[in-house]
């Protein structure tokens, strides 16, 4: 019997996997099926900002005039309805999970001790076994971090009603994207960044991302000192003395993995189990996947994890591929790139994105995104490629997968696109096929 | 000196690309620059749909009690400021266009006899010309047409408010996606199909369809007989007897190539020009591209007809293909599809879409799209893909692309996707590879 503890995405794609083979394969899950990904964050963050899109569209319709009104939001309805969806979602998962032939145990404490596992303290045989254990959300060492009013994007649901002021802790992708949804909702929004705002984005994307955080106060490169209140959070109070009110404070200061159950094996100081391409632990018969593993704590990368520690364990050897693997923010519009190689001596080319569906609006103000495709002149491959448009991520799937392959500038000739759309890369890449051509 | 007459999506590249290659070239334009797909068709529909898709996303969540109120839509407002942006998008064109180094002459009537180009009756000297002179509505022949408020979606934007009660006589891709906005406007709409609305759609995705035209009336195999009226439209007469009331009718009855202007080269019965896959009429010199040489009559084809004319004048040989096209109609949500080669014995699978971006909340009322895959057991690869979700025009795109290059089911496991999305594809085509295996 193969045992996988943990059923977010990484174990849960590992776990039908294995049973997809025939294998008998059972699956410990303390909590729900769908991990934080569809609990706490990617699900999240897509229901919070669909809503949000719909406020921030129909207030420029509204200043067009077109529409009369922008609508008001119930936040505590929005939540308890949101709540109801995930665990409509999560038993569509446990069923497609149960009917690949995974048997689910829920609740029970799972335990490695090097090749031995536990089970609420009993132990188990297992021909082997797959780790995905997860991450939970950092907790800065400051004081006040448990005053009331403080949360995580894990605790996130209890916070009762809209902030009038909320103060996000953090610099990265989390704090960018609850910092703009609870800006369309009406909150007041500050942003404390140690370093910058996401300060290892692309230039120009970051930019274009500054553009949708319009409205947010943002305080780089000072540091939160401490969380000041009674009973509850009253303000965050800044290194350089300056004190933020607050009703509310979101820490969003990174991931810690979740390897506190997992003894024996080896692991980095910040507990990051360490694995081989093959998701293959210190210990043999041991393999782990997801964010248990470190970054990039990304849903697709870790549900690839999952199935290449599976095959491996199946003895079908496969090696996890790192390369092209597009990542994305969803604020306003979606910001998403990929690059797949060195961008040594790459050309670098931009343009703003076509108005299409969802950005025809956004003409009058003068920004409808862009997109950005980076270019070895030598073979014409494409090396890196982003895009700020709405639906831009679907796009990036594809293109990070493309480049995988090697594809060059002028292969986008045969590409025949749907019209309209906001995909600016194919033209952008055409384009640059000319420019190389007359180069030549 | 090269002439193009026309600038369309056809027209346009195909002149851009011949002044890239530094040729001399004059491009002539009755209206504006950007054609229908600019002025009346693809953007018009891309516009309007996305008021009504905001429309529609805020009943849902009123409905939900997340929002308070759905925003009352100011028609004329709508229509002035599209006109407006249509406008502004058009001069970025003109500007890009000539940038490219075409010469653009507006308001000249363009005549060819043979290989003989005439220009307001002036003969001109030409080394080739590109024709590019697009297509029309084609008005039905019934009493009544041309009675005040009858429309077609190059007139509409001549309507000056929502009509309470609307009549669309027609069945294809443009009949239903006008039914779909002014249903979500608040319009009564009628479709009236001679044979049956988007009867050659596959089964499912017209099902799909009928979801998003839920409340517009639908009546098939039957023909309009007359429009009735006095100074102004009052009714649609049925073959069958019936009378539909009406303020308004919008004819959505095809397009009709608009070649008369073109004499002395072969012609099918319907107007449009005969061309081989290099683009070449019987005329040696004369090319045309676009909606004036018949189906598919879609802006990414004949901006792909346009550069492949421009090739073959240039003395690179290219021939078009047409293989892996995608199409797409936009309602509520994105219906797209693509097919690369003979679907004979292949393997059809499909499953509901993943809840994302866009249909998160449509999850409570059961249905968030599906995906499709036509999978060729044999050899693996897709041959046909097909999507109902937000977005899934996007995906299309790129799909079809890779359908041509022969992608197979088990190539899906190097595409690591964005998260979270509404793409059904790629797990379905992951789960497709699975199913084979497993056959073996």
């Amino acid at each position: 019997m193969f045992v996988v503890i943990g059923g977010g995405p990484a174990g849960r794609l590992g776990a039908m996997r294995l049973a997809q083979a025939g294998k008998e394969v059972r699956l410990i899950e303390q909590r729900k099926i769908g991990g934080q990904c569809l609990h706490d964050r990617c699900m999240t963050v897509c229901a919070l900002n669909d809503v949000a899109r719909l406020l921030e569209y129909a207030q420029t319709q509204k200043d067009l005039g077109i529409l009369d009104s922008v609508p008001t939001l119930s936040y505590p309805m929005l939540k308890r309805r949101m709540s109801e969806i995930q665990e409509k979602l999560s038993s569509v998962l446990e069923a497609e999970t149960r009917r690949a032939g995974v048997e689910i145990v829920y609740g029970a404490e799972a335990r490695l001790e090097g090749d031995r596992v536990f089970i609420d303290d009993e132990e188990i045989r297992a021909d082997a076994v797959l780790a995905a254990t997860g991450s939970r959300a950092a907790i800065p060492d400051i004081p006040g971090t448990s005053l009331s009013g403080v949360y995580t994007y894990q605790t996130l649901s209890a916070m009762p009603d809209l902030p009038r002021r909320l103060v996000i802790i953090g610099g990265g992708v989390v704090a960018a994207e609850f910092a703009h949804i609870f800006r369309a909702f009406g909150s007041d929004v500050e942003i404390v960044a140690r370093r910058g705002l996401l300060c290892d984005l692309d230039q120009k994307m970051r930019s274009a991302v500054l553009r949708d955080l319009a409205g947010v106060g943002i305080r780089e490169h000072t540091a939160p000192r401490s969380i000041e209140g009674g009973s509850r959070v009253r303000s965050v109070l800044l290194a350089d003395g300056e004190e933020l009110a607050a009703d509310a404070v979101l820490l969003a200061t990174g991931l810690v993995p979740r390897s506190e159950s997992l003894q024996g094996l080896d692991k980095r100081p910040d507990g990051s189990v360490i694995v081989d391409s093959r998701m293959r632990t210190s210990v043999p018969g041991v393999y782990a996947a997801g964010d248990v593993i470190g970054p990039p704590y990304l849903t697709p990368a870790a549900r690839r994890e999952g199935v290449v520690a599976a095959e491996n364990i199946l003895g079908n050897d496969t090696v996890m591929d790192y390369s092209g693997i597009p990542q994305a923010l969803s604020l306003r519009y979606d910001y998403a790139f990929a690059t797949a190689g060195s961008s040594d001596g790459c050309v670098t080319l931009s343009a703003p994105a076509p108005a299409g569906p969802g950005s025809f609006w956004d003409v009058p103000g003068g920004w409808a995104g862009f997109a950005q495709v980076r270019v070895d002149p030598e073979s014409g491959r494409l090396i890196g490629a982003a895009a700020a448009a709405p639906g831009a991520s679907a796009l990036l799937s594809y293109l990070g997968y493309l480049m995988k392959r090697g594809i060059t500038v002028d292969d986008f000739d045969d590409i025949v696109e749907v019209h309209p759309s906001t995909d600016g890369i194919y033209p952008l890449a055409r384009y640059a096929a000319g420019v190389l051509k007359k180069k030549e």
